[in-house]
């Protein structure tokens, strides 16, 4: 639908590439006419067709329900839990009108839906066997951000919200529910081949309502993290608030503990971030909505021949259970693959008239290895070539993240390393201590407790006040 | 997470049972805390997964691309088409204030997206090789009910509404895009086993902006019509309105001819009511969640061996591509009989010492058709068997339109007719001899150009006028 004209920035130059990119690979259309909000093009609506599929079959086997609760949320509902209004009253949307009447209570687009779907598992929950419950919906979610915008990043309306909600019998049973919330995450960005960080997140930074945050980031191009993902143990905030209580083995009536943890469209800004280069997307085969285009070689002679010949390989193709489009249009091969490794399709697959004489094709993967593969074995070679691919992305997103973590044993230090990436620097706890860094640094103390293969923990005198602490780490955020 | 108590109310009082069957089969929720909102429970939304899951394969398979807008409108497009704003202005809602501060421009909820996605096809749209341009997307849309609300079939949250929307180059190219919108629901509406009546809408009864409207009706078993689809003919009204011009081959501008259709989630109601029966739910094997329950009937002897060997029999169930479940639960076979029961699954398979013995097993289809069926052959007697049962669903359907569809001579006949289904009676076109007939009838005159394989269509006197006339359906309508 979009032209192809002019070029694409260099993504050394990220804010520019990024907002290109999303039109040029037919993403997302920014114009729609209001701020925040965005129209998903086909194609991107494909890329999250397979994400969210990952997310859905990480879910359903491991034991959680998609369900669906209502958007709104009426005001006294959503007025109960303290710490919740505070994080939120200045973010939400108020429905305040239905037709030509005044609603006699306001309803809030919910931000997330604690306050929706808690008086419903206070219905649900009613003894010790309804534990645990483990719920999850993909929704859309509203917050009247009043900071700059950005698509799939800063939303109005997140339009892709996987939210999960568990309730458990004791505290430890849903701490363990976010180590294995964690894991999920964890897996998920593997087969996103995006390498990330986890930590609990300082007390001021963690969710509203909650016991603590553990969240997951990744690192954009910019140097500076995305968080993508969160966990939180709610404690009994809610279950008190919400009256979710069940019978024990002994009969008596207990508040159930509980986690939420949700991820959001941004997962799709970090694929598009962490892998694309200078001529567009690049997408990990797992989630590209198309993962080989056939391409015709057409020469004056034979030209019918090669054209039957790809459309058989790509029927192959596509009965071994690849995602794979022909491109048949009447254009130069070069402007195919042009508009091809802008969409950041893993694999090209050319045909032509020689291939047919020496019975091979040529394949070339998105970023550039190329294979000459028998004809006949090629159903077998294309998943190696892509599975190699996936392994390449993977170690060359970790190279990028080990280059910008920064051990830095003072503050002037961790100020140089967060110009460019992740500081870590050991830190005592102390919340003074945290803003010295942050003023220093320009950056935020994502946390502690940090899980990253690529960053070890340890124990040193704090950079700013040097009593004992342990390792933390800073950046710039989105 | 609902304890079985108490008895589903016979079928024959319609309201009573469906209100008692959504909750006793878990489809909705309907404690939710405010009025026309409901929660789908998790085997509810398997159902609503796997009947939308047809619905995007006959989309994705005839050249509809999904896409996702905004759910937002700002009043200052969604005011641009005059008919549009009259059929919506009472049943909007509005949100008008973001956090703590009123928004300059109050913001409508979707109650359909026409004036969200229009604005972006006139960016979209530029030559006759952008069309015809076909899109869908399956959203929540809200309308500001003030009649009684009832699940899944009259909403303020409509939480299912898949709606395509397509752009062509002419009038006829839109109207032949109407008659491909209508064989696709037909196929659909094939697939869930609900026979359907089609018909053109008379034109004050139209979408607000469209040149016409067919829709789809199903036949509840109170006698009153579900529309359960509809397809807009919308001409160039849009297009002019929001400007969605092409340049045609000869290098002039011209307005594009558009259709939009939809479903909502009353498909499901429609499923619901068309089979069920006084045990409960009765669902066509394609959108059941569960299609075959295993139940190993565990005696004191053998028990072991029985669960083993029923476990099995589920793995290989479940391997040639089924929906299975096994009911390994410390109860009575005969609770978990009228449990699976209630839940509608298509096909239950026991197990028992004896089957071990004879190597058989023992089918029993949800309407109560008993087979034993050789060990060795059940994954190949499965498919034929779930097969016939869904062939005597459709067969039971169209019995029961067929005898509730009465040739009516006169206004008496037809509201005699009426009061137990469907009049077809002969009217000239007339809007006062439409009134008449529909105060006479207590019902609706549904339209014209009925298609229906079980309608004979003809010309005749207009029941009201006596001036030549053709055949109309007129029925009670939800």
């Amino acid at each position: 639908m979009e032209e192809e004209s002019g070029s694409l920035p260099s993504k050394s130059d990220f804010s520019a590439w990024y907002n290109d990119v999303l039109w040029r690979a037919e993403i997302m259309d920014v114009r729609y006419p209001v701020k925040g909000l965005y129209v998903w093009y086909p194609f991107g609506f494909g890329l999250r067709r397979q994400t969210y599929a990952i997310l859905r079959d990480l879910l359903d086997n491991s034991d959680h329900e998609e369900t669906l609760f209502p958007l709104l949320i009426p005001k006294t509902e959503f007025m109960k839990e303290a710490e919740h209004i505070k994080g939120f009253e200045d973010e939400v949307y108020w429905v305040t009108h239905g037709g030509l009447s005044e609603l006699d209570i306001p309803l809030a687009l919910r931000p997330t839906s604690e306050t929706s779907i808690y008086p419903m598992f206070a219905l649900w929950v009613r003894s010790h066997a309804d534990l645990p419950l483990k719920v999850y919906q993909i929704v859309n979610t509203f917050r009247y951000e009043t900071k700059h915008t950005r698509p799939l990043i800063r939303l109005r309306e997140i339009t892709s919200f996987k939210e999960a909600h568990t309730a458990h019998a004791t505290w430890d049973d849903a701490a363990a529910q976010v180590e294995i919330a964690l894991s999920l995450y964890t897996r998920f960005y593997d087969d996103l081949c995006i390498p990330i960080t986890i930590s609990r997140r300082p007390d001021w930074d963690k969710f509203p309502g909650a016991d603590y945050t553990m969240a997951v980031d990744a690192l954009m191009p910019d140097g500076r993290t995305l968080q993508v993902g969160t966990v939180h143990h709610l404690g009994d905030h809610f279950s008190k608030t919400f009256e979710i209580t069940y019978e024990d083995a002994e009969g008596q009536q207990q508040y159930v503990h509980q986690t939420c943890y949700g991820i959001s469209e941004r997962c799709i800004a970090a694929t598009i971030g962490v892998h694309g280069d200078d001529k567009g997307l690049v997408l990990p085969p797992k989630v590209a909505p198309v993962q080989v285009v056939v391409i015709p070689i057409i020469m004056k002679k034979r030209a019918d021949e090669v054209l039957a010949a790809a459309e058989v390989l790509k029927a192959e193709l596509q009965d071994s259970g690849l995602r794979v489009k022909i491109d048949t249009r009447d254009m130069r091969p070069g402007a195919k693959y042009y508009h091809w490794e802008m969409h950041g399709v893993p694999l090209r697959v050319e045909v032509g008239p020689r291939d047919l004489d020496a019975g091979t094709v040529v394949a070339v993967t998105r970023d550039g290895e190329k294979t000459t593969v028998q004809r006949d074995e090629v159903v077998t070679a294309v998943p190696e070539i892509l599975g190699a691919y996936a392994a390449r992305l993977r170690t060359n997103a970790e190279e990028f993240l080990t280059s910008h973590i920064t051990e830095a044993g003072s503050v002037e230090e961790a100020a140089e390393a967060v110009k460019t990436g992740i500081a870590v620097v050991h830190w005592c706890g102390d919340e003074a201590c945290a803003e010295e860094l942050e003023k220093a640094t320009n950056g935020s103390v994502l946390g502690t407790e940090v899980r990253s293969e690529h960053i070890t923990i340890s124990e040193g005198p704090c950079a700013v006040c040097g009593r004992q602490g342990t390792s933390t780490v800073i950046a710039r955020t989105y």
